[in-house]
């Protein structure tokens, strides 16, 4: 690292994981996993959370007005953001979600690149001004903090983006994003896009109070180095999801923008308020909960990124940390911190741990987990941070179960014919049985609870993962099944000791996720079995 | 894209896969699997191989070998390159590896910052030029290709860095090679050493014919940025890696950067031979062999980088491509390809879709194959082109078994005990069985295995990922075992419908690696079981 620090002024981090980061396919979170992240967001000293676009469905709504309410209250809270697009409806939703929270902020765009002009909306350039003037008026009205973003500005026409932001600014919007929305732009171009912009833009130069913001998409690699491009233009806010997630090739990295600043303080001579401490934490809550894996070269945050750090043996050569390291793993929250509970733990050291690991839960909660917390202990020798972690996800934010798995059992092999047999019961008691023979015992299960839920699906992603070294560790499956003609996609996540339950715990969260969102009243058994009624 | 490409010259691409890449922790390959890297990156256009460091091991020596005479052969083939110190030592068994190939390179570096000196050869400035003198002399004198690279020039005084690389070239190196070793720098400080590199180094300038080149890794997310910004301040070779693996987070991305300059051919104004189309392919194969997964929102060649491509419903947006696409999944060897063979085709129609994928099989291989496949497709529906990758993956890249897997039986479910029982044989046709419990299936499995087999090893990782959709696809394990001392591990593969089954084939494999690795001649099973002599 550069020795010392000099702040001059501030880059404000604007969080988008629970909006842009939540696109990704089969990405979907619950109203109390969204809450949960964004607590964590908070801890890691986000400055501005995007908790979703209200108007998208009254779901997004009320999980966005929850975040507000929860964790968007008192003066050090982060400023609580919404997306809408620049129609009144959206607006108005909007402010519903955000309003509630001590800082709120109203986020709101339009496509101003020719090409989104022309198939997104048909709008002349005009008609494009125009729908600006009303949004950003009425945003404003509403609403103290405004931001605007002109979709798609690495291509729209520098004229027209110069006119637009300065429409924007004028109408009442103080912070301007700019949005690399398809992730064509290289550093150097987009250096001069945010220079010109701040130059040219009547009303938001230098000294205007208005905070020139950038949005960078991964598609050619060159997200994070574009944003930091921006900054050194003179960009004061920052867009960024947490692992970088986000559509297609995703957003850029929250913990790579923030180890860049932290690491070379002289050359980009910009404060942060970003707690570095916090990031792996809250890359693996974000990648536990959202389902999507971090790589194992990922920087900052996959498993390998500090490698050199893990008795990997360096031939021959002599050891000094600062040879191959330029930021030490606990400046980002790695840490070797083991053994912490075992099966004779009680439940306040249970609770004081799960305390520290940023898990506030009620009495019934811990009940819960401290029940499941033993059965684990007996079943493996040494319980982990990262297998507390993992049954937080699984215990805490289940999705209504129309469908309780009440026992599963699996018999497979190199000697063929895996078979499985679930047995599942619905909220009115009525227990089901179902036996099936499938390809691998996870699947023979699979098609044991179809021949009992009879719900047609395709399964689109099936994955595992050990949350901590040792074959006894806790067994972390993800799956996302899709309806059959591929509209809507649902993702499912389980933990055990064992894969095969953790498989059918995953499964089994994703059909209730899925009978939820389509609001099936009732869903049939196959063939001769009987008529199964949820709910009734 | 832009419209139209200038080609005014050619940047190459050398891929360090197999050296930098292969130093990722556990990624080691059997030198079959290299091979088979190897014709593949000669089919994408790498322009130059770095197969090994030859010098690290009479098993690293003889991997180059292989490369060389194999997949180095004819005025068309990529030049074969292999990595030594700047000493004699490792500079004559270098050549030796890379001899035989149709165009050799020998690659020879020293670490040339006031740290690496330091800590690394204790040298001073005088020292470090004449261990330099010394060594690409030698080199050039053996081969007529011959590339140096400063190590960690990022962090080396800029006035020696020139003395060392004018240096370099004097006694016939023809490629200079810059490193940011530790992926410390920024896009615009690179160029600028680039640029000042090719400027002031006597004998190195424009027209002198030597080439610059720039490595960089991934420590801040920069290094693809870094590279590029290389090759507009005028380098004209770039060392990269598949997936961007290597060491910490990793290598500079060659799907990034080549699809960077494809993309933006009027920005970047130079050419290059890799055939896009090739690169998923590419990237599965690596991924597949090194068990290093690739996450979803990886630019390029993540599963969700073309996502909007793939049904992902665009809420009340018209469509249009280019509206949000600056690439297209074929471009890059993405295609739709499946259902392709079935329990109905032959052996014929196998051989011709394994060619077609670029798998060239002798009789008694393809008989294998095709024996496993039978198995696979009575299994499941439809057998993919990615089952038949992994199918030859686990089929042709065996390590010598010690151990065999007869039968493995297991039970499990969420009624508790977990049983595996396990049925090995050694090569003198001895047969072991043993049964144990355990925290899961998996586990107990493993314990059967352990308690026949005897290896004292912490299990490091274990992953399980399936490479279809469909959960009757094919499983694939990776398994990472470290000996106790935590010095040495061995990756294990394996791939079954059944996931117990797949799990069990890559821990034993894992096993078998270790086994031979050490030398073990005989290894004991526990307790009151017989004594197990392997090999006699």
């Amino acid at each position: 690292m550069d020795d010392g620090v000099v702040n001059q002024d501030v880059v404000v981090f604007f969080d988008t994981t629970l909006r842009d980061g939540e696109q990704s396919p089969g990405a979907s979170l619950t109203s109390a996993e969204k809450l949960e992240i964004a607590r964590q967001l908070a801890r890691l000293g986000v400055d501005i959370i995007e908790a979703g676009f209200p108007a998208a469905s009254p779901d997004d709504l009320a999980a966005v007005q929850r975040v507000a309410r929860e964790v968007g209250q008192g003066p050090d809270s982060p400023t609580i953001c919404g997306l809408a697009r620049a129609v009144e409806k959206d607006i108005l939703t909007c402010w519903e979600g955000v309003k509630d929270a001590h800082k709120p902020r109203i986020h709101t765009f339009l496509g101003t690149s020719d090409i989104h002009l022309k198939y997104q909306t048909g709008f002349t350039y005009q008609q494009g001004l125009d729908a600006i003037r009303k949004a950003v008026t009425l945003a404003a009205s509403l609403s103290p903090d405004v931001e605007f973003s002109p979709m798609d500005a690495g291509r729209t026409n520098p004229d027209y983006l110069v006119e637009v932001c300065a429409l924007a600014v004028a109408c009442g919007a103080r912070t301007l994003n700019i949005p690399d929305t398809v992730g064509y732009v290289t550093p150097g171009e987009w250096h001069d896009v945010i220079a010109r912009l701040i130059e040219l833009t009547p009303g938001a130069g230098k000294g205007s109070g208005v905070i020139w913001s950038v949005h960078c998409h991964n598609d050619l690699g060159l997200a994070t180095a574009n944003t930091l491009a921006g900054v050194m233009a003179g960009a004061r806010q920052v867009e960024v999801t947490i692992n970088g997630i986000g559509e297609r090739a995703g957003n850029t990295s929250l913990e790579e923008v923030a180890m860049a600043l932290a690491t070379r303080p002289h050359y980009y001579n910009v404060g942060m308020h970003i707690n570095t401490k916090e990031i792996v934490k809250t890359s693996r809550m974000v990648s536990n909960y959202m389902g999507i894996h971090v790589q194992p070269n990922k920087a900052i945050v996959g498993a390998n990124a500090f490698a050199h750090e893990a008795g990997i043996h360096q031939d021959g050569m002599l050891k000094n940390a600062s040879t191959y390291e330029i930021m030490t793993p606990e400046s980002v929250g790695w840490t070797q911190s083991r053994l912490v509970l075992g099966k004779h733990s009680g439940r306040h050291a249970l609770k004081v741990r799960l305390e520290e690991l940023g898990y506030t839960l009620d009495k019934e909660g811990l009940q819960q987990v401290f029940d499941r917390f033993k059965v684990l202990a007996d079943a493996k020798k040494n319980v982990t941070d990262a297998d507390l972690a993992a049954l937080m996800t699984d215990e805490l934010h289940k999705p209504q179960e129309f469908f309780h798995l009440n026992d599963i059992q699996v018999m497979s092999g190199t000697m063929g014919m895996p078979t499985a047999t679930a047995k599942l019961s619905t909220g009115d008691g009525e227990v089901h049985i179902h036996a099936a023979v499938g390809a691998g015992p996870v699947d023979a299960c699979y098609r044991a609870l179809d021949a009992i839920i009879n719900l047609p699906n395709t399964l689109i992603e099936y994955s595992v993962h050990s949350v901590t070294e040792g074959i006894d560790a806790l067994g972390e499956v993800t799956v996302r099944i899709e309806t059959p003609d591929g509209a809507r996609s649902f993702g499912g996540y389980g933990a055990d000791s064992d894969i095969i339950v953790a498989s059918v715990k995953a499964y089994l969260a994703a059909l209730n996720r899925m009978i939820a969102a389509l609001g099936l009243g009732a869903v049939k058994p196959e063939g001769e079995a009987a008529t199964v009624a949820i709910g009734d």
